[in-house]
């Protein structure tokens, strides 16, 4: 929704693609001159010729990205913001893991199979599903004694566990001026995880109870301030290293998923080539988009804002890919 | 104070009804016109001639609701945003239950007796105490031991306890257009029940620590965007089903309290039919109200903008009940 | 950089002193209009001449605090914001003790030694580190062992573990009105206190999990507005106890960082006579700012308008010491 109202602030009409009977938020928020309802989002490109007339540009968001799937992202025929070659090395664990070790950063180590477990793990699912379903396990025994209550039957990867607290870190890059920009932290806020330490370790013992990692929802956090340069060293290194891979790199708006252990080591276990919902409390700007500029600022709207000054100074082919 | 801090965005003069010796807030942030304090609430009924000559408009909230009690609302005389009748409603468990049971909300399931407890269930008791002296049971022989130790003498409620994140949806409805906002969401912040997962296990075991869940604050958050159009079905729902309850129903801000659980289940375990302390992280409008809005528009500031808008469309009475 | 921000905002220029490779942010936030970068901190008295020669006026905050230590803090000869001889009283541990006694307020027990361990206590060490390295122990058995862990050679404090929720409460006390205004309120985000909580009581003990204290950011929140009263109170009774300790006292803005706990009783375990990150959420004001001022007033902001009125009305000597 914050794509939509940024875009509006910049002066730009908008159409939203929005499954049937899920419109009201649109409506009730006022950010959408056009909703287009479909029954799936692979009915995306039969919409494709009305959107290309219109000369939209699709900003792709994570539902997009996974709905469709990055194979049908490279087939996309209208004005598409980002580099579509990026998301292939995003969705696909093993490739961004290569993306991330090549920019320097430090990833939680990864364990081939179930018997090598010899630390506690988490068990994560491949795909954007929010989390769900993923598991710990400390010992081999406990990974297989899991697995069978699980229900997903998707590809898996044993990651080690880093005890620190969860940091999303979210940038902005422009090709206008080759800036990189932090544009504000989250913590995801996850079921059950953000609330079974709200219950007695004895409950918990008695009640059986056991951590899952469902994303309901973000809580904004700031940062402590001496951290901020390894930061955006961190964005700057996945940018440079993201030209070797794709055409274009990775610009526009981006996110590194990590932890901050209690000395202070970053570990990122995951990176989103696009706009994320730990955006979202920052729909009036973050405490540090205020700082940069005088009017508020979204992710959202800086995106409608790359393009409003790509058309400007005439070089649009440089916020598509 | 975002109440009356709106009220004066809005134009409107404010007078703030506030105990002896506690006037150094509402001083210090400049929002009230005129401050009256009194020694207990109870006095409200000796200052109401002086309201109504004034034409104030009563706007209620949780503590004047809670130290009034829902029989003397009734006898208001001056001007009362909001339906009386509804407030009745909500202030008994049962009838509550009643309620959002007819709205088709799920709600944790609740035990008649003690000896029934077969899962953990948490122990609450009437009236808005903000949830001091709540404990969690797991069986018949816990409920009576803790009991032992409860200082409390009021009526309690044996309340399935869901093991999910709480998330608290702020509301506003206005009769003025039927139009039903999302104003917001939070977490409360909960003493000792916040923070007892930041010691760990084993120490809690050792120091025999148990969770409490007094309020000591909020917290804010945005909710997972795929949520948004059950959140506007459930606070549908909850009107539709009071117009059947109350003469006017419920219109004005509220608030459904309630758990997320890992499949993403809404379990709603109560609800405030008036302003809650949820919506104070929002003074200047929440990451929601600036998608809709093009200025700060909080929960306190919403409802002065309908009486407002009432008073130019000359439909006074529909906001007052 | 709130500092600097908010200094730009009242129409000042700013000056950053950094560490050499530290510039990104200040350049990439567009706060500084000069930065000076520096091997250390200790070259402060090389830059001093060059600072007076350009009028500056330096704003203090922990990290300055901390590398320069409170007694070359006294020999600064630039113009200073805030009162000096008040930095020693919260730089060391016993001092800052006799001074929250001294005004009142409810404090953790101190044990002297470790054989008086009789209940969870906190292990601190002296200085501003970010709470690195702290931890918690039951017992003196369990104090010797995990002491025998620590890389640690400071002093330390054996502090009486207080169950209840960490709040900080941000203050600004002006000496041109006398008045006392609340700031806003966090909550520190630790390593890693912060998510042992997620992970269940059974794993923890299973990974043999321990608690540590590194800040590594701060989440907002807002108080139970029926404690505001109390905050004030504790707030004020802090200035007008460090009137007695030096000339000038506190003023400026101010942290007092405690434990609610859940019979409602503020335990506060410091103090910090300055600007701290805890206000670094509020960049464009906080929801309790936002209802006195009209504008955005950050932390920041509020020294520089200090600074700003004190030159307005001749009477800068009330704002420097």
């Amino acid at each position: 929704m914050q794509i939509l109202k940024g875009a509006k602030d910049e002066g730009f009409e908008t159409i939203c693609i929005c499954k049937k009977g899920r419109t009201k938020p649109y409506e009730s928020f006022k950010v959408a001159d056009k909703i287009i309802e479909v029954d799936d989002f692979s009915e995306y490109f039969k919409l494709e010729k009305e959107l290309m007339d219109q000369k939209a540009i699709v900003i792709p968001h994570g539902s997009f990205v996974s709905y469709l799937g990055f194979e049908n992202i490279q087939n996309i025929q209208a004005m598409h913001y980002g580099t579509k070659g990026i998301i292939e090395w995003e969705s696909d664990r093993d490739m961004e893991r290569k993306w991330l070790l090549d920019a320097g950063l430090k990833l939680p180590k990864i364990f081939d199979k179930p018997e090598d477990i010899d630390r506690t793990v988490i068990v994560k699912f491949h795909g954007a599903d929010g989390g769900q379903g993923y598991f710990l396990a400390n010992s081999p025994e406990e990974f297989y004694e899991r697995m069978k209550e699980s229900t997903s039957d998707k590809k898996y990867v044993l990651q080690e566990y880093i005890v620190g607290v969860p940091i999303y870190s979210h940038f902005f890059y422009s090709r206008l001026n080759n800036e990189l920009e932090v544009m504000g932290f989250d913590k995801r806020y996850e079921s059950n995880a953000d609330s079974v330490g709200r219950i007695a370790a004895k409950d918990q013992v008695d009640a059986g109870i056991r951590t899952t990692y469902t994303v309901t929802g973000n809580i904004p956090i700031v940062l402590r301030e001496s951290l901020l340069p390894q930061v955006f060293e961190m964005g700057q290194s996945v940018i440079d290293s993201s030209q070797k891979l794709a055409d274009g790199g990775l610009f526009g708006p981006f996110c590194l998923e990590g932890i901050l252990d209690p000395n202070l080591n970053f570990y990122t276990f995951e990176i989103s080539a696009r706009i994320v919902a730990g955006t979202n409390p920052y729909v009036n700007g973050s405490p540090y988009t205020w700082l940069r500029y005088n009017e508020p600022m979204s992710t959202g709207r800086r995106i409608a804002r790359d393009i409003k000054e790509a058309i400007e100074k005439d070089e649009l082919e440089k916020v598509l890919g």
